[in-house]
């Protein structure tokens, strides 16, 4: 065995995990097979912990359910590897263990997105470290890259698909199978959770956008201030739609630094089929960053599951056992402030009868918003007609006010829906 | 402005350029326009310096001819950037540097090809330390997403398009130019050298397949045991029948980690349409990597080019510039020792006459190797009659056994060509 590099420091740094479930099992299953230098998992707090203990970790390991066993100063955990998730008490146990000086890593998307400066803060004060590489895009390395591979340009645009969740509902739509139909399979397969409310109103992946934002664009802002656009409404008629467009619908997440402001959204999108957005499928996570000098990057992959976010803990860990923490970001608070003209889909559900173009157009004009084009699939009945009117470029908030008025005309069925159209 | 690290060190790290060609320049450019906290550039180092000289460039910046100046213990350089490639001189300047304790970031990646374990040890040796993001996929952050983001898996595949002269020439063949209009074409566009051997022939590409093996498979090889093939006798007709079998033509550089030992090769291969090797166009790279763990994870983007390589570089110097050096990687010295069983696509050129398929059919069944499909395209000349066979899989040895037996006979006007059909 050749070795590039000097042994990392005799004493193994010790690990204490809290969480034992998909993510934080297989963290401990690949410590115990690869057994990396200098890391040494010592103790693990889950609820439950008899039923939870598994016989292929070390003898040495001391499991637990009181997670302050974790966090005392003269704890046996250099490091706490977080794995819990959401605010409380995963935020508090985060704080604590900084505050005694030990680092930790974790998969919280959520804590990091809305207190990721006050805990890097509080890291530097008490000389540890915060890693997160598992927090956005799982086994991805787009943080790690980012970081690392891309601190020399200037980033002005990051797009992605962040929820591998969403991901699988809207490209199983594409087979012509129903919202509803396609949901109650991904709560099956274990891919949705049995309220999606987080996941297909887009907060998971806007939290995962303000993450980006931070270390990409170098801005931090309030994830409330996403505006995060539901996929619920979208329906197989849309995909046929899309597909006459030569498109796919994805949920995007996007944000860009452009010289008017700052714009950033989560939401359903049309994606032209040569985008490399419309490659992903099933869970896959893709993102997309634009810098002013290297132009475009893409990462895609696993971003979610068990083991793929297991690989960005441990990686997160390893790099830890070689010194190496986090190259520091300077970023300024800021507000998303411009809405960007962009193309838009709209797919009505009518009861025919003449004049509803005039009609939609009219409104549409009143807003200086131009029509672009009128798809109509021949053979839907007259009584419930879903028809679609694509827009060129013009502002969310505009085309929001054509939509509520022409929302109450006698001939709408069901509220319109429509979506941004990617365009490059 | 907040900022989410404590300052970098007070006294900026002093950065010598040598070679200030596409790449170097930018790499200044960058530095003068993003003034990165904790780099300073003082010295650069050019042949014919008075006519490099840019106004944009501070005025504190010493030019000099004599690249020994850079190189003393005492000049007033921190880290060395080696722009100028190859062994000599360059590899000594890089000894040079590191052995008087001066850091060295390089783009060199034949150097640290072959020599990148040497070089580390006397990184190791001197206290200092040998970044060469910016040697593989340029602008990509292959290199830091492998070692920062990947360590805590276990990299049992690396495959990729690693070089952009290559992809732009095979992906516009894919129109029906000729290889020779479109290298033409390539080295008016400033992407071919002169004598573009390096490239076509596969050298390049192994070259950076060895660096990756040695970062994410953790095998250190000797780049000439990694058979290159070159593109040179690929021709549009093969882009036709490709297209026939729903496929396209790519230089691949392939290396996997086998029970039964290390596979790993550079060639033109056909591509299924549905891979993600596919979606590269023009100068881009692509890489794809299969962990056991976290499965398989795609970097694309601009790989070569003097902004896209100088972000790859100014990344490094900025992890310099905040204390952090390179993961460092354990690897074991090995040899390619397996050769895979995989399909292969077989290009005739015949002078037509009965009999043809029966003699070929036979020297192929001679080595054991099956038949799968007969391709023809409809409404060329019989004294002048390309053809296509593929194959089930095979030892590319067995098959080459077979069609050296094959060109002795009366029939074939020219050397078949075989390539790999890449499968998953």
């Amino acid at each position: 065995m050749v070795s590039s590099s000097a042994s990392p420091q005799s004493s193994p740094l010790r690990i204490g995990l809290i969480g034992f479930g998909t993510v934080g099992s297989s963290v401990a299953r690949i410590l115990a097979e690869s057994a990396p230098a200098g890391l040494a998992l010592t103790m693990i707090a889950n609820r439950n912990v008899a039923r939870k203990r598994a016989d292929w970790v070390s003898p040495s390991v001391v499991w637990t359910e009181r997670v302050e066993d974790l966090l005392l100063p003269e704890s046996p955990v250099d490091i706490l590897v977080e794995l819990v998730g959401g605010f409380d008490p995963a935020g508090e146990w985060v704080r604590r263990a900084l505050s005694v000086g030990k680092s930790v890593v974790t998969a919280n998307k959520k804590l990091i997105a809305y207190q990721g400066p006050e805990l890097e803060s509080l890291a530097r004060q008490y000389g540890c470290h915060l890693l997160f590489g598992a927090a956005v895009a799982g086994g991805i390395p787009v943080i790690p890259g980012i970081e690392h591979g891309l601190s020399g340009d200037r980033i002005t645009r990051v797009e992605g698909i962040l929820n591998g969740t969403c991901n699988f509902i809207l490209s199983a739509m594409e087979s012509g199978s129903e919202y509803a139909t396609v949901l109650a399979d991904a709560q099956q397969r274990g891919y949705a959770e049995a309220d999606p409310t987080e996941d297909v109103g887009g907060f998971d992946a806007r939290a995962k956008l303000a993450i980006l934002m931070r270390l990409a664009m170098r801005v931090h802002v309030a994830p409330e201030e996403i505006d995060a656009r539901p996929i619920t409404a979208v329906s197989a008629v849309d995909f046929a739609y899309a597909a006459e467009l030569d498109a796919t619908i994805r949920q995007i997440a996007r944000a860009e630094d452009t010289q008017e402001g700052l714009a950033a959204v989560v939401s359903p999108m049309l994606i032209p089929r040569r985008s490399p957005l419309a490659w992903s499928t099933g869970t896959e996570n893709m993102v997309v960053t634009t810098g002013a000098h290297g132009g475009e990057v893409v990462f895609s992959g696993h971003g979610a599951g068990g083991h793929p976010t297991a690989v960005a803990v441990v990686s997160d860990l390893v790099n830890l056992a070689h010194g190496l923490g986090r190259a520091p970001v300077a970023f300024r608070a800021a507000h998303v402030n411009v809405e960007p003209e962009v193309p838009h889909y709209i797919r009505f559900l009518v009861r025919d009868r003449p004049g509803i173009v005039a009609a939609i157009a009219g409104s549409l004009a009143a807003e200086n918003i131009n029509l672009n084009a009128i798809l109509q699939k021949p053979g839907c009945c007259a009584d419930r007609l879903p028809f679609v009117v694509t827009v060129e470029p013009c502002r969310a908030s505009a085309l929001r006010r054509a939509l509520a008025a022409i929302a109450q005309m006698d001939f709408v069925l069901a509220p319109p829906l429509d979506m941004q159209i990617l365009h490059k």
